[in-house]
């Protein structure tokens, strides 16, 4: 046993135990505190293996899974980015690549490129497991926030236009979750959870 | 699309949401707050990926990640039971058992029967994957542990009885792994962060 090889791994591994610490803003179910990170990867990386014949693509469910689990390990460095934050969204890019530079940088190098590699798929939004996975990091989220009856979108006055623009792309992944997506969004927009915009877009 | 299966999935999805909210024993990095199921299950699904290596047989890695991030689903009725409480692990078969059900029972019965056979092999112990993932069920926790200098241990009143006890079974999924665990106990004996109790054994 090569005791440094080991020893990188277990650096890795305690490094990431700060994804714990990292909340984004959507809420558990039933109005409870913010969820994790590492809450949220565990989370998405089950409703793959269990929604996965929606998938558009056959998919590498195994990989699809690691993709779910390792996705948000940059946000240790560069912060969690609200999908409705123009701002943050902006700067997002550089600061994630820089934290991947460190974070995995922290492994052998060999696990170090593949974990990179899986990462950087995931951010390409290409290959059928990215796109997926991707589903599944909208699709996650949309499922707490309609169990709370779209507290978040409230909290943050989402408008319609943007839940459309982020969840168009869940249409990539599975056009089948995306259609229920979309079903869903318009009732909250009646209940008045998420703000209507896209009449004054179109004037 | 069947809408009612879909729903049947949403229903485990959000209620497995609830994971989230059950603490272990274990702190997180830096005297952290206590670690609950949803993280460590993350967590351990990670782990196996990165020390794959280290498994006595080859492994189906897929296989091992779904165990790890499905295992501690029955806690959300059952609790959490800590390993060194022998009260708690006498009854938790029987409630686990009924837990799981309950909880599996949400799904479509293809999905229930699929998942609860990964259940049930992680805790049957006898396939590679089960005695790999079970390794790495003890291999995290140890390694926060051991970052947080021994503090559980501590906290506890463990000895090193009942360490060896449990330990002793990470060596069916880690020979290697182990007899890194096993070097690094003596350390915490000496240092006092487990009670020294092998003597008192054997007289």
């Amino acid at each position: 046993m090569d005791r440094e090889r080991l020893g990188k791994q277990i650096e890795f591994i305690l490094e990431i135990d700060k994804e714990k610490e990292i909340l984004r803003q959507t809420h558990l179910t039933g109005h409870g505190r913010r969820e994790n990170d590492a809450e949220h990867a565990w989370h998405m990386a089950i409703c793959a293996w269990l929604l996965q014949e929606y998938a558009n693509e056959k998919v590498d469910i195994g990989k699809v899974m690691l993709m779910c689990l390792i996705h948000d390990v940059v946000e240790i460095d560069a912060g969690d980015t609200y999908a409705y934050d123009a701002e943050g969204l902006r700067s997002q890019k550089e600061r994630e690549e820089k934290a991947a530079d460190r974070i995995f940088g922290l492994l052998p190098d060999d696990q170090r490129d593949a974990l990179r590699a899986v990462f950087e798929e995931f951010e390409a939004y290409e290959t059928p497991e990215a796109k997926f996975a991707r589903a599944m990091d909208n699709f996650q989220p949309f499922l707490l926030n309609t169990s709370n009856g779209g507290g978040d979108w409230r909290q943050h006055g989402v408008t319609i236009s943007q839940v459309l623009s982020r969840q168009s792309k869940t249409a990539l992944g599975s056009e089948e979750l995306c259609s229920v997506i979309l079903e869903t969004l318009e009732e909250h927009v009646k209940a008045g959870n998420i703000i209507e915009d896209r009449k004054k877009t179109a004037e």
